[in-house]
């Protein structure tokens, strides 16, 4: 007799399948209630516990990644954020080239999920990826490392972070754009996009262009720091706040190319001719970047290696190797929204 | 004593899950050769079949959707063509929105995609997405059905097709921008796109075009129709064939948005102004076409409605309720890119 009761046995007895068993554990509306009771009653007979540190299932090959996918404030009820977007298609790519099915699931930061995956036989692993606050987030990420499930992270990195996080090295993005921009001759600046701690992202970035800006004693007006999130709606009403509020600077330094094209819209509407009257610079390389008119001066960030890095360190991490943390670098596109 | 040995059986036995005795049985190299030969010879033993027309595992609630993907021959090994990056991104929503998690799957049309999910307790149905030849595809929707696998697929609908298909009114979709472009004053056309039962939904826009045009008595120049792919560097050498072939006619119908905007960039690099001596319609509607410059005239493929009706109908038919076929119409979006 096998010493310890496993999802298997319930399964086995109840006669449905693991992740059913599974899915009944967690009291899931997909289970009807006859089969939930049934299972759960097994359970207590059989004694059987959800074992968090070495599931034997754990240890099998599903042949499957899963990303979570966190929701993004950004984006509404339709839409995927356009990096998000490219991610999500790069990390297919990259699972596909090795071997792997992808699980996508949308989650919300207050969800159960990082319960969700530990004893199910769904995936060997899990890639999170998403913007956001990270205080309920950090709690998660620590019970994921207790419960020794593989998984590696996309976003901000900050010190004492739980587990393996890659991200965009956004500090030296927001500098090398910001020099690039001093170089260009402009003297005056403006920086449309969240600058606090509720977007570590953005605010790495702003950080990187204030430093720029200091060390060649230019000076940062920070009422020329405007809130704006990852949308062309959001960008749009950014641009006019600051046309309404202050006299135009020589560049304007935008979080990201969706707040970049959302003011570049706002400049058109105005009859504000962008290089000519104000450089304009994005952050991330999305797709229309290189088809709007100007065509934009960005950072790139390549979310083809950002996906390789994740699905390769993830499937590392599965077979027990070491990995690191590491951040990757953001790389300057010019173009034509800035030269003077 | 059970009358069919199972999976589940097969897994017991072998302390093993029912992913490693479905992958060990379809000789996955993911399952190591020791495991491989215990599976294979216990299911020798149990006199284990996959019984194709009625798993006791597929009337389980996975809470999984499988997207299946088609390799696109119009996208390179680290791009996913923009209309299908959509639909990736809407499918995920969509079936978010209706309690589940899905399995993303990048196939080749010459694998054994069809037998892959029927025994295993992956999904709860397919959805097929992916362009190109339905020669080998057709016997494996055949397969899919005679076993009784739920899915749906998105892409060209023609008579007699297995299955449940939704797709673009592509016929009436080149139809409409016709008559657009007819109303502009527009009198020789051009057709940029392969148009052929290859390409079956570009064959299908070319068919409306044609239509529209011979309607009003205009002529078809057969040879101002220029293959391409859904591509930016397809659309740009098309239309400089068609420069170094012929004279520039009134109007260009792109198959795709993508070859519009290839195409784009061959007028600008030659000084022909875009729509004053040439006018450019595009197909698809995504996401860059409202910010090329001009904005770029299109039909709008409604992507998040087309994912709502694919994840609805499989849904549905998870549950066995009767689902149709249909057609769902393209919406002429005007911009800059047509008028005269």
């Amino acid at each position: 007799m096998k010493t310890k009761a496993t999802s298997l046995d319930i399964a086995y007895q109840a006669g449905v399948s693991q992740s059913t068993v599974s899915r009944a554990l967690r009291n899931s509306p997909l289970v009807n209630e006859e089969t939930r009771k049934k299972v759960q009653a097994l359970a207590k007979e059989l004694n059987y516990k959800v074992d968090k540190n070495a599931s034997n299932l754990r240890s099998q090959h599903t042949g499957t990644l899963a990303l979570l996918l966190f929701e993004d404030p950004t984006s509404d009820d339709s839409m995927i954020n356009p990096f998000f977007l490219s991610m999500l298609g790069c990390i297919t790519r990259a699972a596909a080239k090795n071997g792997y099915d992808l699980l996508v699931s949308f989650q919300q930061l207050s969800e159960d999920w990082h319960a969700d995956y530990e004893d199910a036989s769904k995936a060997d692993g899990l890639i999170l990826l998403g913007y956001g606050d990270y205080v309920d987030y950090e709690a998660k990420l620590k019970q994921l490392s207790e419960q020794e499930t593989h998984f590696v992270r996309y976003g901000s990195i900050e010190k004492g972070q739980t587990g393996i996080s890659f991200g965009c090295d956004n500090f030296k993005g927001g500098y090398d754009m910001t020099q690039h921009l001093i170089k260009q001759g402009h003297k005056s600046f403006a920086f449309l996009g969240g600058a606090d701690e509720h977007c570590p992202e953005f605010f790495e970035r702003y950080k990187g262009h204030c430093q720029a800006v200091k060390e060649v004693n230019l000076t940062v007006n920070p009422n020329n720091q405007i809130d704006a999130i990852s949308t062309e709606g959001s960008g749009y009403a950014a641009a006019n706040q600051l046309l309404a509020q202050s006299e135009l600077p020589d560049a304007i330094f935008c979080a990201s190319d969706m707040i970049a094209v959302g003011a570049l819209t706002a400049f058109q509407d105005k009859k504000i001719k962008v290089p000519e009257q104000v450089a304009l610079a994005g952050f991330d390389d999305i797709s229309v970047a290189h088809l709007t008119s100007p065509k934009l001066t960005t950072m790139q960030q390549n979310t083809k290696l950002a996906a390789d890095i994740l699905v390769e360190s993830l499937i590392k991490k599965i077979h027990n190797q070491e990995i690191d943390s590491g951040l990757i670098p953001a790389k300057l596109i010019v173009r034509e929204s800035c030269s003077r």
